[in-house]
């Protein structure tokens, strides 16, 4: 999108951008909002415009917009800096290192040659196998940026440069695809698992205060099965309808590889240290309870990640030269860090809690299940306002139950809803999540489609899970 | 150093961090200290070690650090990632940055072209010509990394890229010499103003309420009048022997660089852009005061930098894609947060209160000129343990006081003694202030290098304001 458009509508974007901004700036406030809140939803509001119509790259619009916030004292320096310590934006910038090393060390490589010389007879297969990879690592990978974006991500990227498709020359031969398959698949079995994302906890924990639903690892895994598999069934159908990789016939690039395989030398030791590092990460990542059991700690996602980082620097599998010198990392870390922050912000200084506000009073009147699927709706769209799944669960997932609750919504139809939306509402936007951030990283889906596809995406989601989702958890007797 | 070292010293390189670090972690610990600030100890002295030896660059160095600080529950993963969240962090990224767009838009070369034909006659007039900008920058930008690191560092690379001499090629030519005169007159000029560096404040403060001395500006520049003209008079000359640069014949430099000026054209877009950024940054952080009188509110040092960045950005006369490959602001993030974090967490886990105390018994008995200078010195070596200026201001500054009114040290040796050596003691390490950072990460110097010089600099210091400035301050009638 950004290429397309010519240089003279620069100063249009921005008008654009600052208008937006400006408007809420400047609008009357709400009682409830402080001033600072305020003017960070305005600051907020213009740099997702930003995001969308590009007038600059998401780091330095992220960077304008603390600036404006420190400068104009709504915020003071250190609160916009605070995002930048976040441990979930280091897991960022961890798999962003994992996934350059991945590349770097050939082992990213010689797997996509094999996965496209087994699988690879049409696209549509690879799709099946980045879905099908998913499926299996779900349950056993409590982080989906850790699973999106440390494990499968590099690989997808590496599948793409296989086929010959790079961000630069040919992105929608196949990688525009691959990583939409890739980005969306990881959001179904993160609303699979209970233990498919880091903040599902947080949900069971407010289903059981709020609505006194004791919601097991089982239960989620049998609401989310008959939905889920159905998605993960339909996505490389859907993702190839809407953005239909060029690349038809693999049957050349499926030779291609094999003998490509077959010409590859023996296993380098970069590459031995890489799949070990992999295997450390899974196994790290998989045993979370197990460590706490025997340590009475547990290992977070984040330091799983750095910690297999550091193997790659010690071993000397990766170098720092070559890692510092891939901007992926640092360009996430600059604008993810600082969405963190204006997120941050608007928790801490009202807006959060006069949006729920708002939404109380407006389902008052309606009956119960209406209000169980229009308060999904709005927990699902009000994504757009968030930068991480896991803030917009902490934000929101205990106060919809209250007011569902309040209003005598069916309470296991508001759970699994809200427990798979928690999730899925992250097809929304190319910042909802680490592996999301990750896989709109690798160059091949400019903003302007990726959010495109991720609306229509949004509609899938909604039609699979209260369509066929109500329907299934009807025949399990839960309302 | 690294690249002169064979590989299979690699193990050996380790294998010594890693033993200084566990004769420490496994020592007796002194009661005073809890486990998280010994093993913090351990690790950081490891860390440093490990800075001069380079078994591997220091972001990778300093991230194994802070893993094995969180993965042992040393530290919580949240401490580890505090320093990422520092303004002062970020001044250095900032700096880096500008840095970097003042190469990428050609005004760093043309500046440096102009002072080559004007100055060059000699390698020793560039030195002057570099000393004599602090000079006259130090007393109106009050952030010596703002100064050093923001306005100075690149029109130094750029000298010594005008004079044919890089990294990796002939970084001895003269970018070393040039790096390390531009390094160390930043010091001094921080140390004769009370405006030349953000925490010179912190010392008149306690000053003031520890030994009841009124420590003016005017003071302040009085002290620091001779000793200071003196040091600056003398650097280029120092560093020309401990450092020679290796072209002694600067003539026909000076001639190429007086043609290059003449064939080139006019000032470009971005040229002026940049020029006119260094005004605003200048103009904005020499107008503090000012601004605190007419808005109630100053921009803090790394906002100015950060709204500089932002200008440039905006302006498109620098693009985010060249910035974030640009290594040296990331490198510098991953490694200068992490050693704050250490640093903050000596701090809170009584590492420094018990440094503090050890000192107090030492001085007990000796009489007040002695306590003065013996306390200074202790001062000026300890900086070895702290990872940036304004720590050890914080740290140590009202502490060191305290004990110098308890032995009767004549007060008007110890405040002006501190305040100078509060800068001075910068020349030790390759960590120890931002612009420090950012000479050194133009890697012209190679670690080992730079700690050698700087202890060799930090007893021509203490001769210079020990000796030299003792007899000033007499002359003053101060003591």
């Amino acid at each position: 999108m950004t290429a397309e458009m010519p240089t003279r509508d620069y100063a249009t974007r921005w008008g654009v951008c600052v208008f937006v901004g400006a408007a809420i700036w400047f609008a009357p406030r709400p009682e409830a909002i402080d001033l600072a809140g305020w003017r960070t939803l305005a600051v907020f509001a213009a740099t997702i415009v930003g995001f969308l119509l590009r007038p600059l790259p998401m780091g330095p619009l992220t960077l304008v917009g603390l600036v404006v916030l420190a400068a104009t004292e709504s915020l003071s320096l250190a609160e916009t800096m605070k995002g930048f310590a976040k441990p979930v934006v280091w897991l960022v910038v961890a798999a962003f290192l994992i996934a350059g090393a991945v590349k770097r060390t050939g082992l990213g490589e010689r797997i996509a040659l094999t996965l496209v010389a087994r699988l690879g007879g049409s696209m549509r297969g690879l799709g099946y196998a980045i879905c099908g990879s998913e499926l299996l690592l779900g349950p056993v990978v409590p982080s989906n940026t850790a699973r999106g974006g440390g494990i499968m991500s590099p690989i997808v990227a590496s599948l793409a440069r296989a086929l010959d498709s790079t961000p630069e020359r040919a992105p929608r031969r196949a990688g525009a695809y691959l990583a939409l398959v890739g980005a969306h698949a990881n959001l179904i079995t993160a609303a699979m698992f209970l233990t498919g994302m880091a903040a599902n906890p947080l949900v069971v924990e407010a289903a059981d205060q709020h609505l006194g639903v004791t919601y097991t690892w089982l239960d989620w895994a049998l609401a989310g099965a008959v939905p889920g598999l159905v998605g993960l069934a339909l996505l490389p159908l859907l993702i190839g309808r809407l953005a239909r990789p060029e690349m038809v016939d693999t049957a050349p690039a499926q030779a291609a590889a094999r003998e490509a395989l077959a010409t590859r030398g023996a296993w380098s030791g970069a590459e031995k240290v890489m799949a070990g590092t992999f295997v450390l990460l899974i196994v790290l990542w998989s045993t979370g309870p197990v460590q706490q059991d025997l340590f009475q700690f547990r290992l977070s996602s984040t330091l799983v990640a750095l910690i297999g980082v550091c193997v790659l620097f010690v071993t000397r599998a990766d170098k720092w030269k070559d890692a510092v010198r891939d901007p992926g990392a640092w360009d996430a870390l600059v604008w993810l860090g600082g969405l963190l922050a204006m997120a941050m912000a608007l928790r801490e200084h009202g807006v959060i809690d006069w949006f729920r506000g708002a939404m109380e009073t407006r389902v008052a009147g309606m009956d119960g299940l209406t209000v169980a699927i229009v308060l999904a709706l709005i927990y699902f769209y009000s994504m757009y306002g968030f930068s991480m799944l896991t803030g917009h669960i902490t934000a929101f997932a205990a106060a919809f139950f209250t007011v569902a609750a309040a209003a005598d919504a069916p309470a296991m139809v508001v759970v699994p809803l809200i427990a798979a939306f928690s999730n899925l509402c992250g097809c929304t936007t190319n910042y909802s999540t680490g592996p999301i951030v990750i896989y709109f990283g690798l160059g091949y889906v400019p903003a302007g489609h990726w959010f495109r596809v991720g609306f229509l995406v949004s509609l899938f989601h909604l039609a699979v899970w209260i369509g066929l989702g109500l329907l299934w958890w009807k025949v399990l007797g839960w309302w």
